[in-house]
């Protein structure tokens, strides 16, 4: 049986960045520079903050995120050594599931949806390594995690970094020439 | 930490049987009997499969479905010693996501969203136990399998079957007196 990686959706396979700062252009009429936010969750700023989270709970804002860069040549080029699941925190956001169900669909059409999870907990994922942000979720991953660079996590220090998925490649590629 | 149950929703904690009778009648004209699918899958029927099949596909099938006798009172009861999950495996009905989230909360609004998970294959959901109607499920899980009786696993006899939710109560309430 193939070693399986669980992959995050979002700042991982999909580029919610770009969202929100023109979110946050659009409402507050300036564009924010990346050492406003570094080091912070985006939607974590003082006054605006209210403003970015309440977007994450309508219809839409999960449907046309961009793909991030290098995701899809990765995990096709993956998917010939591990099994690969989606695995995102969804359940807070009623109204993403559809989104996230056709925007895999979408730009992922050679993934299958038994491998799609949405979940809260990701305790509750079995794999051998987890891709993701946030590092609550490795935190309690008993597997290998790497930690996907976003804003929010810049300083952290605990996990394998990978700050794009070029980076997530050579990683892969190297555990295969070392085992 | 407490050990983790991942439960099933449909035919375990959501009782499908009525429904699909309901349906066929409906659209047949006559009842059907135990005996007539007893050991099989109702939407496996001959004639009738497609059209009871294609309603699982529709959007509100999901949402009205009756709360199995016993799941609510027993899965609050189980909450004390153990962690809670529920895994069902959504991801082929896309229509299902939002009628089975809503159940879940009408119906278990004690259970927390973090711990929903919608998937596919199973095998990806780390547990000690699963509850579930699927041999497929159990066969792929490296905890503690209960098959949940329902009609198309009637004559299976490898796990440890539990018919109803009381069995289910028993079941843990040994475990506690033996630990």
């Amino acid at each position: 049986m193939k070693p399986r990686i669980a992959v995050d959706m979002d700042e991982v396979m999909a580029n919610v960045e770009p969202k929100f700062l023109d979110l946050y252009e659009q409402e507050f009429g300036r564009k924010l520079n990346r050492s406003d936010y570094w080091g912070k969750k985006i939607y974590g700023l003082r006054e605006e903050e209210k403003y970015l989270r309440d977007a994450l709970f309508e219809k839409g804002f999960f449907r046309d995120l961009e793909v991030m860069p290098g995701s899809q040549a990765v995990i096709r080029e993956l998917m010939e050594d591990y099994e690969i699941f989606i695995t995102t925190a969804a359940m807070e956001f009623r109204s993403s599931f559809e989104d996230k169900y056709d925007w895999l669909q979408e730009h992922f059409p050679f993934l299958h949806w038994k491998n799609f999870v949405f979940c809260g907990d990701k305790s509750v994922i079995r794999a051998d390594y987890m891709i993701d942000d946030h590092v609550n979720n490795l935190e309690k991953f008993e597997g290998t995690g790497l930690l996907f660079t976003a804003s929010h996590n810049a300083y952290e220090e605990r996990f394998f970094r990978v700050n794009n998925w070029e980076e997530v490649r050579i990683f892969f590629k190297e555990l295969k020439v070392n085992a």
